[in-house]
């Protein structure tokens, strides 16, 4: 495949995901594409005790509403028989403490897709990946994750080629 | 039970679940309860195809960061062994033409009252109860739910009976 990479501020193209007219600027530039990978999105993390609607808003507004819209205005750039591939993980059905905004988020992208899935045109395609703590974050991420088996970056990969050159739709991957 | 109805512009008194300070003064006004029971919230419907990120906005702001936000700042007014109890529907599982937002938020609602409740403090409790279209209200929702088991509304009542007087937390009752 040519990939086209894609990030905030580094890769061949950036894109700022929770604003609708940078998403729209990127596809203008890039143009019709086979495929839509999304692996990106800011969440909160806070104990449920002390948790505000406003950082509870951060999530909801970069991760969940930055991949729906690149999901639905993407949409319209996707070549026939093309597929949209977002990101979730563990989280969605293994909560973690302090993690409430990160479970949520993880979910409504599973039901994003599974919803979107039945009424995506022209045979494109949408399905989420949702990985386990991953084996190369670990020094990061490790000590929220107890227990949690860690899963290789190049086992996550393998997911997403499933759901690019694969044939399902509306499903999440999980890989853990 | 003592019931204490709650709604917009109904009941013994009046909340906006999408206005942080109007919820902390309902709260400030009933007091401490032993039980908090949400079944309300906006959703937006639209084919994916003419979704904007403005109309998703709705659900999430409205139906999702609203119930999310009753059980925030419930949770400081709620008593030991307490329960909320929030409502998302069967298109998490199930999606509908037209409900992408819906399936989302109800997944997101699901996701969150997993998580929220692995951090409850006090021996309190949260579920959500997941109805099929009730059987009241098939003349304004039936078109859009083709095949779907329509539901009494008693039989949604007996969930949240289940999640109030019951032990379980954690948890999606499925009314279908």
């Amino acid at each position: 495949h040519e990939l086209i990479k894609v990030a905030k501020t580094q890769g061949d193209y950036q894109v700022d995901i929770t604003n609708e007219e940078s998403i729209k600027a990127l596809f203008e530039k890039v143009g019709r594409v086979d495929g839509i990978i999304s692996v990106t999105g800011n969440l909160h993390f806070s104990p449920i005790s002390e948790m505000t609607g406003q950082g509870f808003n951060i999530g909801l507004n970069d991760k969940l509403l930055g991949q729906v819209n690149l999901a639905l205005i993407g949409q319209n750039y996707l070549n026939e028989g093309g597929s949209i591939t977002l990101t979730s993980g563990i989280v969605s059905q293994q909560p973690i403490k302090g993690g409430t905004n990160a479970s949520t988020v993880n979910a409504a992208l599973e039901g994003f897709v599974k919803s979107a899935a039945i009424e995506l045109k022209n045979g494109q395609r949408i399905n989420a990946i949702s990985p386990s703590v991953v084996t190369e974050s670990l020094d990061v991420y490790g000590p929220f994750f107890p227990g949690y088996e860690p899963v290789s970056a190049q086992r996550v990969a393998m997911a997403f080629q499933r759901s690019i050159e694969g044939g399902l739709t509306g499903q999440t991957f999980n890989v853990w």
